[in-house]
């Protein structure tokens, strides 16, 4: 491990013109004149692979951007740690926005600025250089791996599922690592433990058979616009506790250990509260700004639409009226079931005036993985010696679908170890990722290998 | 009177073939392809009346279409009638709805169709007809007549008010004619004395400093479209009755004479349930179908929109979230005065987790016309003798805020002695008005001269 660790150092230059050129490629999935390049960064991953001596890579087509897969094994007696990541990116809008073009990386204060910089070109990297500081140094790793890259974690990973499910068998590991999250801060480094579900539906109300007359129907067609108001008012309570039946049932309660952790972290309210733009917070009762972020379940409407919206004043009573709301969900709840819940609840609410359609749109299971396992340990251990503090455990409020689809498709927990920081700008002009933190990821990943091997 | 009743019997024919030169003129104001088309129209009706003989008629330029304006002044011992009606149109999409093309006037069943026919040329040009069976019989009216015939009904007016302060010497009158609008039904002929108001207010709940992400900050960031929601929910108690302190304090109640008259109007609540396309209605405790549409005030969301609404889901919480709230006015409420409270309601209801903008965007005066007065007696007489039966009184839903222009600027009542018939399509596809109508209303206008003037 000591020359693995050495080569990186000696290397790190390289490693960066490496990751630089990778940069270069404006692999922007969503956006289909960009086809062609999604395929080059694909491509170039998989080379790049093979370059270092990988034993099988390659890039294999789905129905939609192709998925990386690469293999390296090297022992029956070795676990296997299955790495996750994904070269596709962000769209870089606004352009005019950034201080240098998003797909000319550049340094400036030992800081890389490019899109995919952080997210996640720059985190997955860090797992093909620490796997090639073994190859050049120690001979081989100790533990085989195996790398899932994929094309279209930004657009939704709509065939990554289908490429698990069709590839089970090959795709057997131990664990999961991924490096696409971020630590709680530069001063507290962190690993995810915990990831929040997702329940999305839509909710349309539909009153009369068309848009009429506010002035000659108002005051006997109840109006969908006011009706859906008061159905989604009615989701909450006064202490801003969810009132859906038996929405609850399934929360894992947070142990005193948890609680423990959340209230040790540091965490300016205020300057949290200012960074948003909110003059004050509103939480569950009883819980605190971080514990409603991350470990309790939420609701949202996302959006909401009816009626007339443009300029000016027309009389209109809305024949229907619309609203996208996601409930976060926690252990154990599940999607199926909190839908169920909710629909029934708004069911027997709908006015008598009108008729009401209910869609889910999307659900993803909230994931909690223990803590104490020895992957997790491993990661604990690693990132500890790297960054001089031993990182916390944390939860995160969003979701990250594939996770779920890991443990629920392959039976795989996730080792979230990211490097990410939250001004790190994913998704935002002048996305970027600091040279330390790319430096003591790839030294993090040569720790866990060499430690999980050990456990 | 008689002669000039024969006189538009015997040139009925003719009147139609008029009628239909006027109509096939696209004079859409809204749209300013047809600019020259208003003008045009606004031509055709001046010129219609200098060559029957009226003493003046003229075409007043505005900021926007024109006025035409004519007066013809007999004695200044008679009454005078100021007529209103306006010469612009809908436009007429969607055209491929129309069983034959809008500005080709045709006659089927009796029946014209055509933009137009009924909402206001034809009803309008009853009153150029009226006076001329008056010029080419009896040799002059029994009352002074001034016009004031508008080019911008259909896009609010805006530029009449001014008009009507500039030359409010010379309007002055005794009384406004206005048919513009429709009776209870074919069985019922009625007149409007009663009009409600408005006050069309946009509210806007401003969160955070941009939209957030649903999963990293859901539960503690306040949601601007839930509170919306909940602002808008708390508009309306259980019996339906509007929450706003004061709202009802200066509306004027329902005398029992004019809930027998309701009461006795033949009214198909199923029917008129069904063709709003409604499984039930839903109106104020204590009040009427009828009652609720017309003589109690109203408050509904016109249109609702923020965050995301788009195809598919997006884990957005939205930064803001806007609603357009119109109240519909009965005496003595004023804009001002329920502006004022609603403003005053929500401020104290808003979160301190955000802010709010209330902008107030059009307001209206209700109408409550005395049914007692000469002209309305004249014209329940006048129409009463050409249909067979005694026209009843009813109250409207909608607003007509040049009626309270007529009112507040020049002091005038009016008289909504309307022809038209809720099935008549004015705003839809086919257009028509039923010649039988038209032909009522000529002989009921030369009926409401000789009576007023006999008052």
């Amino acid at each position: 491990m000591n020359a693995a660790l050495s080569y990186a150092d000696e290397h790190f230059d390289t490693f960066v013109d490496q990751l630089e050129d990778l940069l270069s490629i404006p692999s922007v999935s969503t956006d289909s004149t960009y086809t062609d390049e999604v395929q080059r960064a694909a491509q170039w991953v998989a080379e790049h692979l093979r370059e270092r001596g990988v034993h099988h890579a390659e890039v294999a087509e789905t129905d939609g951007h192709p998925v990386v897969y690469a293999e390296h094994l090297t022992g029956n007696d070795k676990p296997t740690v299955l790495v996750y990541g994904h070269y596709d990116v962000q769209p870089p809008d606004p352009l005019d926005e950034w201080d240098t073009p998003p797909f000319d990386p550049t340094r400036r204060n030992d800081t890389l600025y490019a899109r995919g910089a952080c997210d996640d070109k720059g985190q997955m990297f860090m797992h093909l250089k620490a796997l090639e500081s073994y190859l050049e140094s120690d001979g081989e790793p100790p533990v085989n791996l195996k790398f899932v890259i994929e094309g279209e974690e930004e657009i939704g990973s709509e065939h990554l599922a289908p490429f698990l499910r069709a590839h089970r068998d090959r795709l057997d590991a131990d664990v999961v690592l991924i490096s696409d999250t971020s630590m709680f801060s530069e001063d507290v480094p962190s690993i995810t433990y915990g990831l929040r579900g997702l329940a999305y539906a839509e909710v349309t109300l539909q009153g009369p058979n068309r848009d009429l007359h506010s002035g000659v129907y108002g005051g006997a067609v109840e109006n969908p616009a006011n009706a859906l108001a008061a159905l989604i008012a009615d989701l909450h309570d006064d202490e801003h506790r969810i009132t859906i039946p038996g929405f609850y049932d399934n929360v894992r309660p947070l142990t005193d250990a948890e609680r423990e952790t959340y209230a040790e972290l540091p965490f300016d309210e205020d300057a949290w509260a200012d960074a948003v733009g909110v003059e004050a917070v509103r939480t569950e009762g009883g819980y605190s700004v971080l514990e409603c972020l991350s470990a309790r379940p939420t609701l949202d409407v996302n959006g909401i639409w009816g009626g007339y919206t443009g300029e000016g004043a027309k009389t209109v009573l809305p024949a229907k009226a619309s609203a996208k709301i996601s409930m976060r969900l926690v252990p154990e709840q599940t999607p199926t079931e909190i839908y169920d819940k909710l629909e029934a609840h708004l069911d027997a609410q709908v006015p008598d005036t009108m008729t009401m359609t209910f869609r889910r749109l999307h659900g993803g299971r909230p994931v909690l993985v223990d803590r104490t396992s020895p992957a997790m340990q491993a990661a604990q251990t690693a990132m500890g010696e790297v960054m001089g503090t031993e990182p916390t455990f944390v939860r995160h409020g969003g979701s990250i679908p594939i996770v779920a689809d890991f443990k629920d498709l392959l039976g795989l927990d996730s080792v979230l170890m990211g490097f990410g920081l939250d001004t790190d700008a994913i998704h935002s002009p002048n996305e970027h990722f600091g040279l330390d933190r790319f430096r003591a990821g790839i030294q993090s990943i040569i720790r866990f290998h060499q430690h999980y091997a050990a456990a």
